[in-house]
């Protein structure tokens, strides 16, 4: 039972709850044996979701949580108020180490404050970075962070690069990952405050390959392999990267719908498009995990579905296996002091 | 005479200097007769080109300028040592009044530096603000500010509000244009410190059609007219719109050469998809203002070809016939006092 993956997976959170949570929970233990599932929420709405599908009962638990956070609720309150929700229950298990980690299409603000404020900061950490895969030309960039905690001081922003690098190495495999700093121009003296502060640290870390600064612009080229920012910058660059997507990608559509020439065009491209796009969708590397907190939290798109759900349940066991908090230990930590 | 709108152009300015510069200057005075073009450079490299074209030479003129300020160039320094370089002896032109205007795809910090040094703000105008109009799914907003100074105060995004909503609605035609604010959140109570205190001052101005928030995800869909934020976000945001674009559109392009099938179908929706995707180019919307300065500054893009400069050029027909700095001067900086 020790290589066994236990994932706390919220199953009230998200647009699609509880159908499609369900639904990637299923998917999940079904593609890896090591995996072992807790749905967290109203017992009676999950069993009813999973008296519709066949499923290996002994890898699928249902934990029962009787309230569910909403998304507009203040979250520091919620979670100190609704002690029998699906978020607080299932970041519980992972405190108790009933679980390794938790998995939320939720309210963000609540599974980020609850992630740091229920399974807690490891000791030396500043601050637990949000830190989602985006797909790049020439595969995928960590940016770190684009959390709830805006205004980071440098010192932050340096384990940000530490944390990212081990993540970039260890779970996806990348030797000697490129980290490069969010920046509007390539020269070390450009920059804001925090960003000219910043610089020389990361410049003199030893810990980390710094390439330097990377505009905006080479973001999407897969220039860098973690991106290191404040979470504010994150934000807006996790955010516009779905918006111009969404809008070009409906303009492309628009666009081969004008003519009778152009329409019979789109029927012989729309497969080999819909591969080529697939590749390049913030959906298929599965959640954000928030970084150097005891244990793993992972929050996935609000618009999640069983696909997403799934690939975030199954990076939880790299993370597992990779014993990444062991090494961010080491390397973020131990190298500080 | 005093119809004419005299622009200052950089013919040495940009990738594509003087070629592109030349032949965007012969074609906006071709399209606009109010319109008298200064071609400020390397008098014999500028003759020689305009020796290749016919045009009207009494609405071409060439000033001599024997330095280049290149982009690498620190730009304070460049400024100051390059006295008659073509940016610095066209921003002189326009500090004169013997131009209305001055354009230029040269060193952007030279550029903005020289713009507030030479030509100066105007009086009550704590920062100018580098304003493009980026493209939206419902046509075009503005991105106020994008500049090279980074770490605003509150009081300089009333500003840019106030600003932004003038041009909108004077050079683009926008009446009561919905101004937001760059947020990480919807509600008000989100935000880094700049934008918490940044929000009631535009909720409580009197002199714009404040909305809110927006978030990075829907400023492509055209949810506002006017996008205020400061320089360090404005820059990030308009290079990923540039980024993202370019490596989808790439994206696209390789997806439709996957197979033979759906090559043949590249072939037919080719023209409408140019179409398209030309609707949604940064560069169909000319150069960015400078705003707030004693005479109009223009940026355009270092790699504009002709057809940009063209662009460029028209719209500073526009804003000496709308008045812009008269209407900035009553909206903005009486309104203040």
């Amino acid at each position: 039972m020790d290589e066994m993956t236990k994932v706390a997976v919220d199953a009230m959170g998200g647009d699609n709850a509880p159908a499609e949570i369900v639904k990637g929970a299923i998917e999940a233990v079904n593609q890896n044996s090591k995996i072992k599932v807790y749905l967290v929420g109203k017992q009676n709405v999950i069993n009813d979701v999973l008296s519709q599908h066949t499923y290996n009962k002994e890898r699928i638990e249902v934990v029962n949580a009787e309230e569910v956070i909403d998304t507009a609720e203040p979250p520091v309150m919620a979670i100190r108020k609704k002690k029998d929700s699906s978020i607080v229950v299932a970041l519980n298990l992972v405190k108790n180490n009933e679980c390794d980690a938790f998995v939320s299409a939720g309210s963000s603000g609540a599974v980020l404050v609850g992630g740091q404020l229920i399974v807690g900061r490891i000791k030396g950490i500043e601050r637990p970075p949000l830190a989602p895969l985006i797909p790049t030309e020439t595969g995928c960039s960590l940016l770190i962070d684009c959390g709830a905690n805006v205004d980071a001081r440098p010192s932050h922003l340096v384990q940000f690069a530490k944390m990212g690098s081990v993540y970039m190495e260890s779970v996806m495999g990348i030797p000697n990952p490129k980290v490069a700093i969010v920046n509007i121009g390539a020269e070390e003296e450009k920059g804001n405050a925090l960003v000219k502060d910043t610089f020389p640290l990361l410049k003199n870390c030893p810990d980390i390959h710094f390439i330097g600064s990377i505009e905006a612009r080479d973001i999407p080229t897969g220039y860098a392999d973690v991106i290191v920012c404040e979470a504010f910058a994150g934000n807006i660059i996790l955010k516009l990267y779905e918006g111009v997507g969404a809008t070009l990608i409906k303009k492309v559509k628009a666009g081969m719908m004008t003519s009778l020439r152009s329409k019979i065009g789109a029927l012989l491209v729309k497969p080999a498009l819909k591969k080529t796009l697939k590749g390049f969708s913030l959906e298929e590397y599965g959640g954000a995990p928030l970084l150097g907190l005891n244990g793993l939290v992972v929050k996935t798109h609000g618009s999640s579905t069983a696909n997403e759900i799934k690939n975030s349940i199954l990076q939880c066991v790299t993370f597992k296996e990779q014993k990444i908090n062991q090494k961010i230990k080491e390397k973020v930590i131990l190298s500080d002091s």
